[in-house]
């Protein structure tokens, strides 16, 4: 008999129902968008200022293997994935608070250094300097058997700049900042451990970085967070498909996506045509892309592109447009209505699966 | 052949060193209190305020067994043990952020009230209740085995009142907030499962609930914090020894303990003269108090410990005073030097161990 089984959702659906924040707090956001937002005070010449908070947690043998990513790779993603919600929602980031359970075999040596957990801490190092972070504390514990990572980030931002999931508006166009499906294509790569393409090949070198060593842009978060026609905003961390429904859910509209339009990488294209994958999934249920999802306002559109691009020399990506039809996420090939029925990532159902079969 | 083992505290000073704060970033404290400071702004009528951030980590089968401690307790306490170290710098707690790694099994069930996860979010809640607490966000995901716990908790502060581990003076006198030993008692019962103790017992009942159930004074440490001949302040929370040993090396002062003079509440003194436990290794090493402790200016203490006393209808207990010789903790038996060299617990050398015999 298979018992029934509840799914990350249902934790969180839980946790927001028995920790809702009442509209007594003011501008307080709780559980439900990429950071909480916790208002501070005026600051000379930036207006009413709000901290944003935001937690992930990397677990063995969930999140990563020890013997797949290097442990200063995994260092800066710990930090990398947090600053990615926080640029997300118009924030810089500021204070980190990082909590490690060890296992005893992570500590034996002589000197840290030689350590597994000295180059973790090397690679946290690495990515608080690279976006200006101070790590002011934390938990440091052991653990039975597996390694648990965790990084409490606190960033800052102007109120009124703030972006968020529950505020796209029907007719907004839908862009993304980036290429989608490269990191879901450097984890193919891993757990096919594709014969024949040694580590000198640079397309899969390339999308081996995507993977392990995700560069959220700031200065685009920044940027986009200042512009008012950039009706919401949020970061894309599990997968086009997942995260667009949590946008779609948050501001009670539909989308519609032009398949056609998302924006694959060259390398990871010809690797694809290569293999036989299909690089749609990828993009889709891939995860872990670490660029940006947003709608704008239509009329607004075309000059915010063109500025963008010629600010940041590369494209902002349209996929398609948001519509009042709440909950429906319909994806066309050429204006043809298509069915894409991937199976998103469940943290409690499975591991990220790319090996589904499209129906 | 025995490998050489790095312990937790070459863990922690390698963190400090490769993330020291400068002084360039105002009267913001990093690593090496029980929380960090991050100042923030002025209040009207509460003068410069700052929030305090701390993080705590609860791995299953290092921090707690599942079968030993019931889902709410660990929920409760998860909480509480944060809200001592927001408590012991003179802050209030505020805001929360909880990372959840959760096995499959905890979530087979066809509702979340039924399961143990159900029952560690319900004594959040009812932590977050008593101290007035918003959770506002945080992280779910999947674990392979074990379950893991990381709340980051943020207090509030005004700037003046809050108090360090670094400024304890020459000749202050040493207090503890509460009774020593009670928590590690409760520890040892469940480890030693005492033949002929049912749970009727109410003295067992009252060391089991000092070990699930630990009650920080956030009224007492808010009180002690506006009081300026309060020097130094910190949370029991690893024992007595250890965590004095602490707040020595960050004062760099020395201290001189009367051991006749640590408060034993009298449930612990009757178990442990019954079952032939020593009260004293308890006191000093047994750990969770959650407690205050803090060093008081010699010629304040009387009038504060009356005041403290008429307030709070308990005493400050006084235990000894800090000495100039750095580093050097003594214990005295009425006046006379005695060795009490227990081992302190180290999260990565061993779990906690009470039975190690005294010299």
């Amino acid at each position: 008999m298979r018992l029934p089984h509840l799914g990350e959702g249902d934790v969180i659906r839980h946790l927001s129902e028995l920790f809702s924040v009442h509209g007594s707090e003011g501008c307080l956001i709780g559980i439900g968008d990429d950071c909480a937002v916790i208002p501070s005070v005026s600051s000379p010449g930036r207006g009413e200022m709000a901290w944003l908070v935001t937690a992930d947690a990397l677990v063995e043998g969930v999140h990563f293997l020890k013997d797949q990513i290097s442990a200063d790779d995994l260092g800066y993603k710990t930090v990398a994935v947090s600053v990615s919600d926080v640029i997300a929602m118009g924030g810089e980031p500021k204070y980190a608070f990082l909590s490690l359970a060890l296992p005893k075999d992570c500590l034996a040596a002589e000197a840290i250094d030689g350590t597994w957990v000295g180059g973790v801490l090397q690679g946290i190092r690495e990515a608080c300097e690279k976006w200006g972070i101070l790590l002011l504390g934390g938990d440091t514990v052991g653990s039975k058997r597996d390694v648990f990572l965790n990084l409490t980030l606190i960033g800052s931002a102007t109120i009124s700049e703030i972006k968020y999931r529950h505020t796209a508006q029907p007719g907004d166009i839908i862009c993304v900042s980036g290429f989608l499906g490269d990191s879901g294509g450097g984890l193919r790569v891993l757990s096919q451990r594709i014969a024949g393409i040694g580590a000198d090949n640079s397309d899969v070198e390339y999308l081996l970085s995507a993977h392990f060593h995700p560069e959220p842009k700031l200065e685009q978060g920044r940027w986009l967070a200042a512009e008012k026609d950039v009706h919401a905003m949020m970061d894309l961390s599990d997968g086009l498909d997942s995260d667009l429904k949590k946008l779609l859910a948050s501001s009670q509209k539909g989308a519609c996506i032009e398949t056609t339009q998302l924006p694959l990488s060259v390398p990871l294209t010809r690797i694809s045509l290569e293999k036989g994958w299909d690089p749609l999934e990828l993009a889709l249920i891939g995860g872990e892309d670490y660029c940006l999802l947003l709608t704008v306002s239509a009329n607004a559109f075309d000059s915010l592109q063109q500025a963008f691009q010629s600010r940041f020399e590369h494209p902002l990506f349209a996929i398609g447009h948001i519509t009042d039809q709440t909950g429906e996420l319909m994806y066309q090939r050429r204006g043809a209505a298509i069915q894409a029925a991937y199976t998103s990532f469940d943290h409690f159902q499975n591991q990220r699966s790319l090996s589904t079969t499209p129906p």
